[in-house]
């Protein structure tokens, strides 16, 4: 029996629509996850509008096992994730007074201040995402965790959260390197997947020293049924007359 | 009276969402289809498997005025978008011609030629993307582009469709940079933003030159609007204390 465990990625974020910044949380999160045994099963990017976002994660919330989203957690008029977090639960926000704390060790005028304090707003029944970088934390509504957009203060808080989530089955991988065009062996790729559909083979055309190749990569939980995989697609490789490159784990 | 033109991305592909592979296809496509007045309002990074496909597409192609593909157009197992697109808009596959004759020029043994034909299907009654990199062509189904994952295909694909494409108001943006926290200007710009409702305003924090700041941008399609919140912006900063930088259209 698998055992697997989902999660959705939500990146809010009118920049990354516009294509002014180049999002890399995703794949940050994807290996991350991965690794405690929690598959990314669909990204969303969307926009900083407030019904759009309450509907995708009342949408991922019940489709997956945990979501996390990206972004619109700062001070301004478009950090509107905490709100529209809340409205997805159906509850209020409140000031947490742990962020609220955190956030008044470091005076400032008051406006200045109540800016601030906006980022201690969480939906009632929260709790929290440590912030390593010593900003404001994230939080988390049921199996909905809410991060920072910033990279590396996402990937602060994220960390804190290993040990803590459920994890399913590991999914490992087994990259082999052939230097065939992918319709030289795709025939064979076809069989092997046929032959054992527990694993997923991926088959990603490259150029490198001046060569164009495939790279082979198989994924799955069980790492004999990879092994077995394997050693087939090598041999469709010798099969086709080339002499394949065992990458090992590497993707 | 605003005249916007809509698109979804759909990036298909288990090596996104497994984080082996960074997507850039959607900055390429957001920046490159905002230069053409088509704002990108949505992305989703799904999996290859077919039922998703299949109810992301019909999803987005009813919500948005476009839906542009990235992946899963080679030849291998894994390759299933035509059939999905086929799928969704419930018709059968068939073997373009001009695709054919184009894969056909290559000779090859007869089983790897039946993998390239692969690549030759589409959906019945579809038109064809050229593919200025040689290799074969995309298509397109009504308002849903189906592109190649591979970033320089997809980009050469891409380009062939300048000047066929209905573009509304073209969005641009204006920046200003500020060595202020957000929190310092926060109170202002969201009431920037309440007195201009037809521009966003975004407030992105940096760390440049040893110094924290913010970078402020602002998008909406009249240049004179844009001018007038420019210089709202700007003297919110020098009430700060701060003097602005204009970026000009730099995001």
């Amino acid at each position: 029996m698998s055992n697997i465990v989902s999660a959705a990625v939500l990146i809010i974020g009118n920049e990354i629509l516009s294509g002014r910044t180049q999002d890399v949380n995703l794949n940050h999160l994807a290996t991350t996850l991965g690794s405690w045994g929690i598959q990314v099963r669909e990204a969303r990017v969307i926009p900083d509008i407030e019904a759009t976002i309450v509907d995708n994660v009342n949408d991922c919330r019940g489709k997956f096992d945990y979501v996390f989203t990206t972004g619109g957690i700062g001070p301004t008029h478009d950090d509107i994730t905490a709100v529209c977090i809340a409205k997805a639960f159906g509850v209020p926000t409140i000031q947490h007074p742990d962020i609220a704390a955190r956030i008044s060790q470091r005076p400032a005028p008051d406006d200045v201040m109540a800016s601030r304090l906006l980022m201690a707003r969480v939906p009632e029944g929260a709790g929290l995402i440590e912030n390593p970088t010593g900003g404001p934390q994230g939080f988390v509504m049921d199996n909905v965790y809410v991060m920072a957009g910033i990279p590396m203060v996402m990937q602060g808080m994220l960390s804190t959260l290993q040990g803590t989530l459920r994890g399913g089955d590991i999914v490992r991988s087994r990259s082999i390197r052939a230097y065939l065009g992918e319709s030289q062996i795709a025939t064979q790729l076809g069989q092997i997947q046929a032959q054992y559909p527990d694993v997923d083979i991926g088959s990603y055309p490259f150029f490198r020293d001046n060569r164009y190749g495939t790279a082979l990569v198989i994924r799955g939980t069980k790492t004999n049924v990879l092994e077995d995989v394997a050693q087939a697609v090598m041999q469709a490789v010798r099969d086709s007359g080339e002499e394949p490159e065992d990458m090992g784990s590497e993707e």
